[in-house]
């Protein structure tokens, strides 16, 4: 008997046979600033789905381990049950969105390193930025814990830009999450997906990522199914 | 001839004859949330220029320096001309404000430990809050500044809480700015007023400082007068 654990705005998690094992579906759906913005999108699930299989199983290659195990169906996928560190780690190479807003910087300016921000898990709080002090008073992580996030992300990131940059794809900034299995391994989690990254085309910088739902761009799986043939995924054009 | 260098919300800055050397008069004016709320108080200019000046000299003796030289009438004080470092450091001992807002701790609760806070200084931007990576690519402080800042900014929140402590009040949380001479020493600068600090009376936790504008708490100058009487400063009741 399969039991709803959780149900999140892009996700529902299943409980399988398997005690440390969750079926992780995709759903249709599209939100953006903090779920005041929501739609319907055939598709998405699906594409969601294949890309984040594909890039979890492309990050495995180079050494990285996550949650995910495998692909089940078009929408769903089994993954390592993990308890979720309560912070979004967010890698940038290239200034947008809030960066952008925040700090005043153009968008589409080249950082001068890869710069690495961290974000309270906290919809209530709208996931606020928070500093390496306010994460140690919240509880939230712990000093060791961080440095493993950081410098994980880090990696993920040289692995992730060098491969879309193959695909004459540029990864301006991505979304990670992270669990602790029950030995209390760190490992990747959620998704990589054009809804938790930046994604644009090398030549022309078109986005092909969420930007387009939020920003009202475009048809938004046309895009994802631009990076998922780009990624060698199956293609339904 | 004395020229005006620069008008804040508090404060104007005039050029003196010795040119390393420039006189702060402190203005009348009350704002908050960015100069969204505006009022003008009689008295308000002389109660911080006596406070700044009576927490400076206090600091004096404790081994900090400051930009100040001397107080030179009620609503004006002579300082060493700096240059302002672009960040507002703020050290919090207790939850309050926007810390209690951002990530949802009660305002009133002790603090783990004292907690320092780095805001970009630029009203266009609302003043964000930065990481030392964000500080590190706006360049607006290197990694070793920040580090004599943090602990400048923690060696002044001992000296002043056991200060404050002693009169009967307990410093909550407070914003420092510092600048660099021509010989680019790094100085405590700006003020340190019941315009920059929380301050809350010990056996009641009455709020002796801005918050009494900010939130309609009751009168700005009693509350600003009773600080400075605490402090030993002129009185006029």
């Amino acid at each position: 008997m399969s039991e709803m654990l959780y149900e999140g705005k892009a996700k529902k998690i299943f409980t399988t046979d398997d005690e440390q094992v969750v079926l992780v579906q995709y759903k249709d759906s599209a939100t953006a600033f903090n779920g005041q913005k929501k739609a319907t999108i055939t598709g998405k699930g699906r594409l969601n789905n294949e890309i984040t299989s594909l890039l979890f199983l492309k990050l495995k290659e180079q050494g990285i381990d996550s949650h995910f195990i495998k692909r089940v169906s078009e929408t769903e996928q089994l993954v390592k049950k993990v308890t979720i560190i309560p912070l979004e780690v967010v890698v940038r190479n290239v200034a947008a969105g809030t960066l952008s807003n925040r700090l005043g910087i153009e968008e589409g300016k080249e950082l001068s390193t890869p710069l690495v921000e961290f974000y309270l898990k906290d919809d209530a709080l709208g996931d606020p930025l928070v500093t390496v002090d306010h994460i140690l008073e919240l509880k939230a992580a712990t000093v060791k814990e961080l440095e493993i996030l950081k410098n994980k992300a880090l990696e993920i990131n040289t692995i992730l830009s060098s491969f879309f940059n193959e695909l004459g794809i540029r990864l301006i900034d991505f979304k990670l999450e992270f669990g602790k299995d029950n030995e209390g391994q760190i490992l990747l989690a959620d998704e990589i997906s054009p809804d938790t990254c930046r994604l644009w085309d090398k030549e022309t910088n078109e986005k092909l990522d969420k930007d387009v739902f939020r920003r009202d761009l475009g048809s938004l799986t046309e895009a994802y199914e631009t990076i998922l043939a780009k990624l060698g995924g199956h293609q339904h054009v």
